[in-house]
């Protein structure tokens, strides 16, 4: 029996592979416009550095983990998420001791054991960017911006900026005390979920995806009216640079992402498009998560979003994309004319152009219904008469319109067509 | 305690993978040149995969596979080589029945688990091609000039080009008799491994490494002398190809490669490097493989090449690399420039220029220290002065030389420094 690729996940080649290199390309770009270096850390680490990076009593690290223990005895786990291993790298690496802030980028392959129905893959692939050593609201604008700019390159415009604070710890345990209170009073109308949630972690029930639930959130108390003053300024400063960036922004109370390790400053760039809806970016100021790693307290603010997502919204956005086609193919007929193309194609290519010809020596008419299939601009067939005269009758594909050229201007022909 | 990277396992960043993705463009841009796409198969596969495509009797299989359980059940490892799951993939997605041949490369971490004092890593990286469905000798050539235009334009040059044949399985089983025949006239003066491997698989004994061993091996009987006439046609037109293509190669009867399934054509680049010699880059035919992993017989071939070694001898000729600098530092001096400069740098980054300002809110002092530190080459600071006139005084860090710029302007000086 044929073996096939495991459940939940996928190869991914042709056009999928190619739409994926641009979007990847475009990622590359605008980080490097922004001085942010790209990180490539371990598909595995130790089980325990994603228990604490990522809490112990996430679903995350609960249920979706793939861990095991490798040949020396190591509990290790193929990386749930890339933030905890960038923490992990900046502080192996003691990158806090050269010039701050350290602003670093992943693009990496990520494992979580989710049920395949839910037509979620089990592999799949997040960008993500983080600034540690900065506490200033400018950082987190960066870091907006740079999102905002990704995403307007790809062309993805359907998309929405919602901003939020949930202040310091000090500002959180106020709000949770209020919020406690709002959400006791509405108990008999919440989902038992929710009022399970409610008593141990009150911000996480506003996460609770019952419509009937979302309804009672709307009239919440809401996170910025519990901020001490210097958490007030922190928002107050992004805001403006926003609107000073021409970043346009909507502060929704609604926005307090999945994660206890949040501080001030959170976001979600929402799209409303035909094949996806929902977060399509996500992040915030996550000042508490260095220290819970091992270390004294280290500001930072990241976002991360979902490859496979933007993949989606990109080609949604961007119909018609050309994908690279090859320049030229050149068959031939014969075994001298065979080296001739050889020769030619391989010269073609060294000077960087595409340039194909036949491995599996067809007929004539079969080489060029390949060169048709593979989609090439030009094709050409070397025969006696061509090795004669040392000139090839190039086809354009699209036209059909033949070119007469010698072996020697092949190159400036293609250059200038 | 500090949770660190695991033991053989490595964070890639700064300069490195800086220098990493250079190669990886010129990779990318050689396989587009040669009409061969990318496939990413998954991280993972049933272990069973590698247990047939790679061999249940090779070390890989035998004790250096990231084997284990999932919460499925299932016997998944972590690819120890990429070969066996991009034929995997082939079949799956029934490649064969597309316009042939398929070419495909992957660039992919792979995983073993070996003894780390070797130096060797237990995840690395590999770049391969492979080239389904053409028989002829062409596609051997062809697969060696993608190696060879690669080398060249990674400017990696000390290094040959060594070939051989293995002829099919007919020529091999007659090479093998005359060989045991050899090996059995000089098994006292081979070593105990070697004698074990030359009663089961002759070729392999050839693979030692033991220097008296090798010395024995200079006079053995050679492949290329037991091959049948197809198979001596298939390999003079590959050496014809090569010569045509100004590609030099030397015939070399002691590369057999270690893996069973190589059929015809073997070759290995290897270099002769400061920091490192030996086998760069190597591969073969395998027209034996696809049938292996589970179908009809399909002709193969292909290279494989370790991403760590080419970065090795990649530094190594290629001294005093230019890495990318950010192109301008606008630091400031007050809350309202600090707006100023925040927009500034953003309108530059939209504008795909490299541009960076400060986070921290640090002194004047701090920032342009901060701005030599990252290598820029230019910096700017905005005061009350500069926004008052709307010009900046842009200092060039190489030479210390100062150009007056209006803040309109800054983009013209740019592109024109």
């Amino acid at each position: 029996m044929a073996i096939k690729a495991l459940k939940g996940t996928k190869d991914i080649f042709g056009d999928e592979v190619k739409n994926l290199e641009k979007i990847e390309n475009i990622i590359r770009e605008v980080c490097k416009n922004f001085g942010v270096g790209e990180i490539r850390t371990p598909i595995f680490e130790l089980t325990h550095l994603f228990q604490r990076g990522v809490g112990n009593t996430t679903d995350i690290v609960q249920k979706e983990m793939y861990s095991f223990i490798d040949k020396g005895e190591n509990n290790i786990t193929l990386k749930p998420e890339s933030t905890a291993a960038v923490v992990r790298a900046y502080l192996e690496h003691n990158m806090g001791e050269n010039a701050q802030p350290t602003k670093l980028y992943y693009l990496s392959p990520t494992f979580r054991y989710e049920r395949p129905e839910a037509g979620r893959l089990r592999q799949f692939h997040q960008f993500g960017v983080e600034i540690f050593g900065a506490s200033s609201a400018i950082a987190d604008a960066e870091v907006i911006s740079i999102a905002y700019t990704m995403l307007k390159r790809l062309n993805i415009n359907n998309v929405s900026l919602h901003i939020n604070s949930l202040g310091g710890p000090q500002c959180r345990a106020k709000y949770n005390e209020v919020l406690k209170e709002y959400l006791a009073s509405k108990k008999d109308l919440l989902c038992p979920l929710c009022n399970e949630r409610r008593i141990k972690n009150p911000l996480r029930v506003l996460d609770c995806k019952n419509p009937d639930c979302q309804k009672l959130f709307v009239d919440a108390p809401r996170t910025i009216d519990s901020l001490d003053k210097e958490c007030k300024d922190h928002f107050e400063l992004l805001k403006d640079l926003l609107t000073k960036m021409d970043i346009p922004y909507i502060v929704d109370s609604q926005i307090v992402r999945g994660l206890d390790y949040y501080t001030k400053t959170v976001f979600e760039f929402i799209l409303e498009g035909k094949n996806y809806s929902g977060t399509v970016c996500g992040g915030g100021r996550y000042d508490r998560l260095v220290e819970e790693i091992g270390s004294k307290p280290v500001p930072a603010v990241g976002f991360g979003t979902g490859i496979e997502r933007l993949l989606i919204a990109y080609l949604e956005e961007n119909k018609n994309l050309e994908l690279d086609k090859r320049d030229i193919f050149i068959g031939y007929r014969g075994n001298l004319a065979l080296e001739k193309a050889v020769v030619l194609v391989n010269n073609l290519r060294e000077k960087k152009f595409n340039a194909d010809t036949d491995l599996l020596g067809r007929s004539v008419k079969a080489q060029m219904k390949y060169a048709n299939k593979i989609g090439v601009k030009f094709a050409a067939i070397i025969g006696d008469t061509e090795l004669e005269t040392q000139m090839l009758s190039i086809k354009n594909m699209a036209t059909s319109e033949e070119s007469k050229v010698s072996f020697v201007d092949l190159e400036a022909f293609l250059l200038n067509n």
